[in-house]
């Protein structure tokens, strides 16, 4: 299978790019670095180094004697992105070129309309090059579990539900909200893929997708080959913040009383399932939800799996609650249904537990690179006070 | 009361501004022009004459004694928003700079991406703006009956229902469905702005208008003082575009089997209503959602109302079935509610019925103009083929 990934140079995008070569797929890979450029802008860096793409390629070719073929380009830019699948015709694309932080998009005006217009953009972009080159290619687009926010009722693994509303039937699209305008551009590329879905059958598994921890997958098996590593108040995930911590010996910060509830996943069972998903397309013309997890776990829960890794490696951490910067609930119905993936064969091989230790382990020769940004790890981003919402 | 307008040189904006003087309040006007240059692009025009600006300007002072501040400008432009909104610091902003057409936002990628970055970009920028400059600042934000829509459920006037789903209780945003890119827009905005409410207490009603027809209002009482008047298969609205066709001598084209049901009203009943939410803001913090329509009809209904219409002013029109362009229900339950607009004083003075009539009239000593268009008036953008989706 041809498979041409949308950000391939992301944190999932690369480590997706070895999976599925590995699997023997020719992969192409789109990106044009802008979670380097926006890392970098708020005074961050990935706290593992990683090479240059033009490396990054050398060494999947030396090391595991994969061929990856690459295109630098923004796929907000119609032609590029239209010219480039033109001429590579791939039979999936995996769609992950998008802003994917909820507080980069809550900075100020400039962040928020980026936000929406490259992600809504790049999504459009897509459908349209898609239609126009080929229909049957089907697109693997990138949601998020964070559409649904924490609903009362059970979160369904469909687009569409049955409901009641005032005595009257009617089947609706799945409700969502969501918690930033990041993840509002989720729910309306959701929206947007379900209606170029009814009026042009485009194929599409919609993956809605919990937060993603770790540092190894099983191709990633030399430095030269790690994915970024987030931390940072503006571009980490609790997970990876709370090992980066632990390695720098300073107090878990978890946002307010840590009741939230969120389904968590290893970055090693997020290429296997995004594998099976790109190898076992929907029907032609159906668009498939897919909800991605492997754990549900509270904030309290993941502060005590990293504190305990890391007493194992001999760091003995406090877990110290902060004022939420985020607007979110605390406590929360939180039951979302996963029947797709272990109906393709999904088999998760790893619980946090088990990583906790190999992130840590994986993180300190790193230590004094990390301290150097220390400072960008506690929250400056507000929801409630943006730079530009005095 | 001072007032800005966004999109005072629109069908709705210019009448507004003049409305909103008559009633002693002081009005600014900001556009970009947008309408008339793309109602240019797909070669049409205006059915009215309108003079520039600057002309509508002195006018309204020459006739009734109006003093309209205008600004060009861009409000997807950020440093154009925020410097106007402070310069001249309005208790009231009432927002109708959006893309208007369900037709333009389906010509291709690049007119659906437009339509998304333009309206949604906009919107945001109006939310950090007035959060910077004066949270107090009450924003009329126009939304869209279409927004919701033909749902088997009765359209309750509310932003948030209570549903019940698979036996649990929640209450979710009223479920929505848009039939264009343009509609989504507006879909998309009203979720940004349900948020923002949620974040920064923003205070907004949005009001969810159906189609608006007509040409006259108390104001317009001299042919310079016109509002536009679009008719083509672009970016007329069906009641317009029928009261061309019965000045042309061409049959009325009903798209499909005419039973599509939409809440119309009349411009002069539009500006009424509008003045009544200016001038009666929601609670601060508020987020109220307005319907505002005063007939529910069919196309063929109103078909048969243009045809009576045009047969008391000596022509003799037929009605034409063609396929529909458009992804749309053609037989289906429309049952909205309309509560706020009767609590706020609206006496909607004005039937269709009353009405075809004036239009028709006021269209006649513009018939060689018309004519000059009339290859524009047929569908060419399709929902299911446009121009890049073969």
């Amino acid at each position: 299978m041809k498979v041409m990934i949308l950000g391939a140079d992301g944190y999932l995008g690369w480590p997706l790019a070895l999976r599925l070569m590995a699997k023997g797929h020719e992969v192409v890979g789109v990106d044009n670095f802008a979670t380097r450029k926006s890392v970098k802008e708020v005074g961050s860096d990935s706290a593992i180094p990683i090479l240059d793409m033009k490396d990054r390629v050398k060494a999947a070719k030396d090391i595991h004697g994969f061929n990856l073929k690459f295109h630098e380009g923004d796929i907000t830019h119609y032609n590029f992105l239209h010219k480039t699948l033109k001429a590579e015709k791939p039979d999936t694309v995996v769609h992950f070129a998008e802003q994917r932080s909820a507080p980069y998009s809550m900075i100020n005006a400039q962040h928020a309309a980026y936000t929406m217009s490259n992600n809504i953009g790049g999504t459009i972009n897509l459908i349209y090059s898609i239609m126009d080159i080929d229909p049957k290619i089907h697109i693997v687009k990138m949601a998020t579990m964070g559409e649904y926010g924490t609903p009362n009722f059970d979160i369904p693994e469909s687009a569409f539900i049955d409901v009641d509303i005032n005595g009257k039937h009617d089947r609706i699209t799945t409700p969502k909200w969501g918690g930033s305008w990041y993840h509002w551009t989720k729910v309306h590329d959701t929206n947007n893929l379900l209606f170029a879905n009814k009026v042009w059958k485009i194929t599409t598994p919609n993956i809605f997708q919990g937060p993603v921890y770790g540092t190894r997958t099983k191709e990633i098996t030399d430095e030269k080959l790690h994915s970024r590593f987030d931390f940072d108040e503006v571009w980490g995930t609790v997970v990876n913040r709370f090992c980066v911590e632990s390695v720098l010996d300073i107090p878990l910060t978890a946002y307010g009383a840590g009741g939230q509830i969120r389904g968590y996943l290893s970055l090693e069972d997020s290429m296997e399932a995004l594998n099976l998903l790109v190898e076992n397309p929907p029907e032609k013309g159906e668009h498939r939800t897919a909800n991605q997890f492997v754990e549900l776990l509270s904030i309290n829960e993941i502060a005590d799996i990293v504190k305990k890794a890391a007493k194992k490696e001999g760091i003995d951490i406090e877990v110290q609650h902060i004022d939420n910067p985020r607007v979110e609930a605390d406590r929360h119905h939180y039951k979302p249904e996963i029947k797709v993936l272990p109906s393709l064969g999904f088999h998760p091989k790893l619980k946090m537990a088990d990583l906790g230790g190999q992130i840590i382990k994986d993180l300190k020769p790193y230590k004094t690179r990390i301290n150097g940004f220390r400072d960008r790890i506690l929250p400056h981003t507000n929801w409630r006070k943006t730079e530009n919402a005095r």
